[in-house]
């Protein structure tokens, strides 16, 4: 799962060239996705430094790693040398920050990872005090965000395991059980169905249901609830499925609610349909937002449309209104437009899409009609 | 399970306290174990900011937490009305770190949650150019670091938990499995007997033994194996379990490990020994380091003897060379040595103990020998 040797040189080649032209000296990459997506290894987080010193492209210094000696067996897996990673170890009682500043020589600007905790981010300050810190994740996203034919299979794959898990819902989601336990049982499928972990399990019951990140509760499933699924996590390559479904438990749900399904569904699809190369991702968040709003229900559809998807469930880029970026083949987010009634009910309808030549792959297929589930 | 309201409104008007102390003028702490420890609940941590905004004593503000709309529904269970706790929700496209700032007025000192990610660290700089940030870690480890009973019941039930997975482990250990299988049937136990996840599951077998921080292998246990079983994770109340035990699969292994273990097995008894208020977190590093040193292992024992435990498997104090803290009851870390000889074997011996007011409180229990499974 991990890529290969070559496309790994590459994309820290291409980091290295991205930073220079983002005025970028150095990239301090702290474990987490980027450190996973640039030497296929997440590194260990924690409050020892684990840390990437990646150069811009034009400074001499070769990349390098600083890890903790306890650290260091964990690595060697890895094909450092082939790529050109110096690793150096520090034992407990030694300055990290300072191996780091050694290495970096003297910059004037560093980037760092987004999710680089503020205890590494002051640390580094300290030792690089006239330095400006801004955050490697624009540096980071001109790569992460146009996924290659590798990312595209393990994200597809992804999907196809969580629709496994939706087309197996009558088996989990039934009148008189706790959400909870639905919720039990849905993770114990996604992990059957090859995810290395369960990473959201939202399962969204009646009233529960206008609350777009409701996890699970003790509320018992009552025939006729509508209920909001929305569940996802990795594959052991690391990239992450997402997908929601609406069901309605025992019976049809009242005209109101299906009518205001049937405006959500035509939503998510005039959206999908709006997806293609060189169309802005806000124009893809107002395909689904004007339909809703033309139905009175605009105040009701209370979040973005969309995020990016890949080593992280939220990433670039942002289906939101105000986002200019431009969408380009390769490019994966997810589609997922809402309506939720205070008190009452709420739905939504999720797939993921990968941008085309031409339009978008959806790599979610389970039907998006409100399902009745016998209960 | 969470703390009652008396208990947090006291950890809220402490931390308020402790950081007027610190010349801090407003402590901004993003979802983490600092949020849980204060408000009983952790919080959603992703991209979009949810932040409570803390005011020392003397500053007139209330405290504030400033949460996406989506998120505040699952705020609706916590007393933040009965704890003076204001909610300000935003929505997507709006600025939060604006919102943060109105209410924060004009600090010149601020500190942020050690595990705050870089982007809203570097968000909130934005909005405060002129203002110093520092961690907030120094603030709330004063709370943190001294466990008040319901604290350490809660790891004293955490402790007894993983006892009993290590009680077990002839179940789980044994020849011709890889350390993969041992580790998935551990994690098994570690759920069974009570965890909410398995935070952290080390096999390491023969030479795999010699690297502290290694996880699991596809390396199959072979008769005569050493092995080091580190284990532990989070109880329903957010408190953590970790203990390390070392087995001998299949038979007694050769005297140079047995000599090597009984030294370990000495060194670890000293150090718990030396556990007592007044003494500083450094002299039971050095209780565990002398024995060890003095029978020609010192350069095997690769780091610090321990770290505390709570809310976080990692926090304060640090039981390593340096650390000056004077140990005070309540407190509760790590007593952990460990040998390791590279390409060969490993061992370390782990238990959780509590600091009393004349000595201290083990919370694990299990033999400290190399016990003899059968394999």
């Amino acid at each position: 799962m991990t890529p290969a040797v070559p496309a790994l040189a590459e994309r820290i080649r291409r980091a290295g060239e991205v930073a220079a032209s983002h005025d970028v000296e150095v990239l301090l990459l702290t474990p987490g996705t980027d450190l996973r997506y640039l030497l296929g290894y997440g590194g260990a987080s924690h409050e020892r430094l684990t840390c990437l010193v990646l150069p811009a492209a034009g400074h001499l210094a070769p990349p390098a790693i600083v890890v903790p000696k306890l650290e260091a067996p964990g690595l060697a897996a890895l094909p450092l040398a082939e790529l050109g990673v110096e690793v150096l170890t520090w034992t407990d009682g030694e300055d990290p920050y300072r191996l780091v500043s050694d290495l970096a020589g003297g910059p004037t600007r560093m980037a760092v990872a987004d999710s680089m905790p503020a205890s590494h981010v002051f640390g580094l300050r300290d030792v690089f005090p006239d330095v400006a810190q801004t955050l490697a994740g624009p540096v980071l996203r001109e790569l992460r965000m146009r996924k290659d034919a590798g990312e595209v299979a393990q994200l597809r794959a992804a999907g196809a395991a969580i629709d496994r898990v939706h087309a197996r819902m009558a088996e989990f989601l039934m009148v008189g059980r706790t959400e909870a336990e639905v919720g039990e049982a849905i993770t114990a499928a996604i992990l059957d169905e090859g995810h290395t972990e369960a990473a959201f399990v939202v399962v969204g019951s009646g009233p529960h249901g206008a609350s777009p990140h409701h996890d699970v509760s003790g509320r018992v499933i009552e025939r006729g609830d509508v209920v909001v699924v929305d569940i996802g996590g990795p594959l052991p390559g690391g990239y992450n499925s997402d997908s929601t479904r609406t069901y309605a438990v025992g019976g049809e749900p009242p005209a109101t609610i299906r009518e205001a399904y049937a405006v959500l569904q035509d939503a998510q699809e005039r959206s999908v349909a709006a997806v293609r190369p060189g169309v802005t991702a806000e124009s893809v968040d107002t395909a689904a937002r004007e339909p809703i709003t033309e139905a009175g229900l605009g105040k009701n559809f209370v979040h973005r449309t969309g995020h990016g998807i890949g080593l992280d469930v939220h990433e670039e880029p942002y289906i939101v209104g105000g986002n200019p970026i431009l969408l380009e083949p390769g490019m994966a987010f997810s589609v997922e437009p809402g309506v939720y009634l205070e008190g009452e009910w709420g739905a939504r309808i999720e797939d993921i899409v990968v941008v085309t030549a031409d339009g978008c792959e959806r790599l979610n297929t389970r039907p998006r009609d409100l399902v009745v589930l016998p209960g």
